[in-house]
């Protein structure tokens, strides 16, 4: 396998920033293979004595040698981890001295700064957003819909609870969600209890073969699942929020990061970052 | 103010990786007041041109020029970027040069990779995750429990919903949560339903005074959020959980992220990156 290549997320905290990062790189090498490992906590010598031990080990059993892509605070411990036996990219080393050079002071190299617990009022935010969603979630309260920033609508299974679970939980936004069901078609109306919110409002749709293949995973062969059934709700939904004048973004191609962006740029709300 | 600065994260697609590098870096240097802008989905020279005006009018108006974050494949695109008036840190193109050495070959240079919908299979697999995760909070259902990754155990708000929808919904693993009651202490043994997957238990405990301050939020002045039955909840949890020998962790002074991360560390699972 002359493709394959070992790579290491290692960080001081939680790696999840150099994960993101080197996994938005190697993406765009299609023609590898990518064994990845994240080792997280490293934020002492012993720590990085352990972990350099392990990648000099996968170096000595694999062709060629591995890839690091870290994010380590310490300038001792980073030091540490570029002596292994691999390529080292540290993001933080990278940029941490032009943005010195342009803000003309030193930093504070203090490590644990990024996704930890920073202060309890944000902690707090955060979990009312959570519990505001999941309170919210599936229109199973219409209690403080006022306090909601956005409600989201749309026929069952097209990917309203996962787009309003990552807006409660990674971008601290109180999210409710709505389903529109065949009752609101024959009425060719939005939910009464919608209507004091109209400029929260926030439509999803979907392709109908996506939404088939969606709801035949949870309930094979039914009604429910039919084709004829999907294609009728879509086009009903997607008529009532045209004459509502609801925005509408169609989640069939779509990643839950990418709707969450879209609707939060769409609405003017910014995301609060953990 | 001299010390406040305007930043920008700039990305072809969500920003949500520019935006974890680059506050990962500005909470090293405490003493500026950042101004966060994020521009997404900059995929096309007009976006570019409008995204270097808005810059440009940010610099116009401030004292100092403004720090830009970018993450852009194209190299157009990024070339654009960087003739606006802002010390500008694409991480993309830094980065991008030395792995192609270290490959050994040229890099795809193809936006929407990261963040973006890759295929159906792994979309099922995070829905999949999300969806058992929220049927399985708070000890709601015990079916397929056996399916069930890890089984959170601990009082009522230590901070076990949080944590469980951050492991669905961002790593991809199915976690079940059961509160621990006074029903439970008073048998001095856990609920019987989670008997059977010891192996899957990971308990989190709080200190009592950080319990009360959150249950106050909740059912302010009650006997729940009184010192008193946390002081009394926190201690008999952990006494049963030392007997059961399931793995404990204080939420206390941890974030959402760093809880999670040390539990699949600790349970030897790999999280799913989306």
């Amino acid at each position: 396998m002359p493709n394959r290549r070992a790579v290491f997320y290692v960080s001081d905290r939680t790696g999840i920033t150099a994960e993101a990062l080197g996994n938005s790189l190697l993406t765009q090498f299609d023609a590898f293979e990518f064994k990845k490992t994240t080792i997280p906590f490293v934020d002492s010598m012993e720590a990085a004595d352990r972990t350099v031990a392990h990648i000099n080990a996968t170096a000595a059993s694999e062709q060629h040698r591995p890839i690091v892509i870290s994010s380590i605070v310490d300038e001792a411990i980073s030091a540490r981890i570029r002596e292994c036996n691999a390529r080292v990219l540290d993001f933080f080393q990278v940029f941490i001295a032009p943005l010195e050079q342009e803000l003309g002071v030193k930093s504070a190299h203090a490590a644990g700064r990024s996704h930890g617990l920073r202060n309890s009022q944000e902690y707090f935010s955060r979990i009312e957003a959570i519990n505001f969603t999941l309170a919210h979630d599936d229109g199973q309260s219409t209690k403080e819909l006022g306090r909601a920033q956005v409600i989201l609508v749309g026929v069952s299974r097209c990917g309203k609870t996962p787009t309003s679970l990552y807006l409660g939980l990674q971008c601290g936004i109180r999210c409710a969600n709505f389903p529109l069901t065949p009752d609101d078609f024959e009425r060719g109306a939005l939910p009464d209890s919608l209507l004091p919110y109209r400029d929260k409002l926030f439509g999803l749709t979907i392709a109908s073969d996506r939404l088939q293949a969606i709801r035949q995973e949870r309930r094979p062969d039914s009604t429910y699942s039919s084709a004829e059934q999907c294609r009728r709700e879509v086009q009903a939904a997607e008529r009532l929020m045209e004459d509502a004048n609801v925005p509408m973004l169609n989640t069939s191609t779509k990643s839950i990061e990418e709707l969450a962006t879209t609707i939060l740029l769409q609405r003017g709300l910014d995301r609060h970052i953990f």
